[in-house]
């Protein structure tokens, strides 16, 4: 996997993306973009390490001048396989030398430099430490739109990854619940996943009963009964695009109680859906979600945001969250999923992807939305 | 997975581990170390959040207080059933909430932190802003022992790990190489290590003919060719402890200079191993080892160190490199893995876990280091 392009992106989409960010970076009145391995880096490059280790690896972007990868010897050979590496220069470091003093001298000695949420504390330190003059904002603070407007082809990518995720959805519906642990349940979504297509699954949330009332509650060995509400929520990365949706499915007939939380918490996702147009800040679908839940008395069960955006990871900006004032843009793509959770009893979600069109929101899952029934 | 502890220690342990690692602190000059989910807080406590998110997560552990985590309200159920859980306290924040803010209340506002090596940069900077007094340093630099010398209970695991890699190399040596693609093999070499109780996969390096010149060539399309040398590295985690093995293979008969190479390597792997023993500085490991390929002359083709610390990761202090003065001491896990890279035509690797005893090293791996060849 090293090295290879984790899309069908060329060179020439590498070097366009380059120089947008070190454009934006400008704009923002940064010296610079230091990406590390991770999305950012995907996204820019095609450039995937094995792993994020301790030998430094790192993009650096200035405005005006051709990026440059630093990069480790053992690694170079790796790295200049990948999609976008005609569109960069190499400058590879051997063990024992200081990768820090080879990066600074790439860099403006008291500029502001952006760098990505997830390059590691020890990596900062040292550059700070050989640029005692630089300051440095994460990535998603400095530009945290950086990745959110999806191209065409990065759409389509993110559709299918959301069709595979609704295939996934309509198998496992079928399977049986009762009488199984979540953690089975939890690897028939895995496989089911990848039979789709994900190279990499990224969460399978079984959450039956009163584990439902935990919004990140995982798998566990608990078994299913009958008569539990079971949240699911799952998804991964297919073609290098991520997928994200939740269905909360009823084992035999609910409740009237069970029956109405979920239909409050498909309208509040119905809601927070036709909030989604261009031009409306991130909040207001996180309020319209929030709204029909606190109208019907339930606003103090519904404990998260709203949502989160969604691309080469299966979370980043934008957050659809109170507070969020960023405009929607068209091409942007992120989770509705408002839930209700009550404690020690269950809880309901009902997440899709949209993405934001010219003049409204399109849904990338569409699986049913009215409560489904399993065995 | 969430939660869960992946090595069979009990709260009474990581108690004891969060007090050492605080005395250590203080001992270092620290006011405190800063634990990122990752290696450093499962070790720590048990707990492995489903994912290193832009939530922070953050252990704080301070000379003389109680240790207290940082969490997220959607994780602080998972982390409340962590097997370290009882020793800590939890301190749980909202979305839309400051978690820095919240972090910097446990602090000494002129404090200097070790903070773990993964941290988030983004993680780094929200404290770095919302403290302005504190400086800090990557717990490889202020406290690179911490997780080094390890008790009875993880040298058990440890070696366990590593029967699991020779078993796994055991069998790769049996299936047909001539006519595979490297991939191929590293599929093998993965289903491998997971039959025999891997619960991750970290590297499968398969690296035929000229790739094995290339240190960290993965797997590729290349289809090996009857008369090939290949480079096999792998390994990853059982049951919370690392392995990590190489050895060169021959597809059908060596040429002499092939065995010449291949003995060399061997021969510097075992000075290497001899060199090991209490008190010795980790640099004599390197130059045990680098001596014998470089009185050989091929001191130029050796351009990597020659081991690196193994635990609850697979990379991690103490290095076997020039210039690292640590003095080795019973307990401690590393690699031993010397190598000569021909360019544009083989490589040859052998490398085995070594720990340190009373009175020298003992290997944790040890399958056939003379050359085998396979079909």
């Amino acid at each position: 996997m090293t090295g290879s392009t984790l899309a069908p992106f060329t060179a020439d989409d590498y070097r366009a993306r380059m120089d947008r960010a070190a454009r934006a970076a400008a704009d923002a009145g940064l010296a610079g973009l230091l990406v590390a391995p991770g999305p950012d880096l995907v996204w820019l490059t095609g450039y995937a390490p094995p792993a994020a280790t301790e030998r430094l690896t790192l993009l650096v972007l200035a405005p005006g001048r051709a990026p440059v990868l630093v990069v480790p010897t053992l690694e170079a050979p790796d790295a200049a396989k990948a999609a976008g590496a005609s569109a960069l220069s190499l400058r590879d470091w051997t063990d024992g030398k200081d990768p820090y003093a080879a990066t600074a001298a790439l860099l403006d000695v008291d500029g502001r430099f952006g760098i990505s949420d997830n390059a590691w504390a020890m990596h900062l330190l040292g550059l700070q430490r050989a640029l005692p003059g630089t300051t440095y904002a994460s990535l998603t603070e400095a530009l945290p739109m950086l990745r959110a407007v999806k191209d065409e082809a990065e759409l389509e990518l993110m559709a299918a990854a959301g069709a595979a995720a609704d295939a996934t959805f309509e198998e496992i519906r079928k399977v049986p619940f009762a009488g199984r642990r979540e953690s089975e349940v939890g690897a028939d979504l895995a496989e089911l996943l990848r039979r789709f297509g994900h190279s990499q699954v990224d969460f399978t949330i079984v959450a039956s009963g009163p584990n439902g009332a935990d919004p990140h509650h995982e798998v566990g060995d608990r078994v299913i009964e009958r008569g539990d509400m079971v949240v699911l929520d799952f998804g991964g990365l297919k073609d290098g695009y991520g997928s994200d949706t939740s269905r909360t499915v009823h084992v035999g007939e609910p409740t009237d109680e069970e029956r109405r939380v979920h239909d409050l918490v498909r309208e509040a996702q119905e809601a927070g859906f036709r909030a989604v147009r261009p031009g409306v800040a991130c909040q207001e679908v996180d309020r319209a979600a929030r709204a029909v839940i606190e109208d019907a008395g339930y606003g103090e069960y519904f404990i998260h945001r709203t949502g989160h955006g969604i691309g080469v990871t299966t979370h980043e900006p934008p957050y659809m969250i109170e507070g969020e004032l960023q405009p929607l843009v068209p091409g942007m793509c992120f989770s509705v999923e408002p839930g209700v959770y009550l404690p020690g009893r269950f809880g309901v979600r009902i997440e899709d992807i949209v993405t934001v069109t010219a003049n409204g929101g399109r849904r990338l899952n569409d699986t049913d939305r009215e409560m489904v029934i399993v065995d």
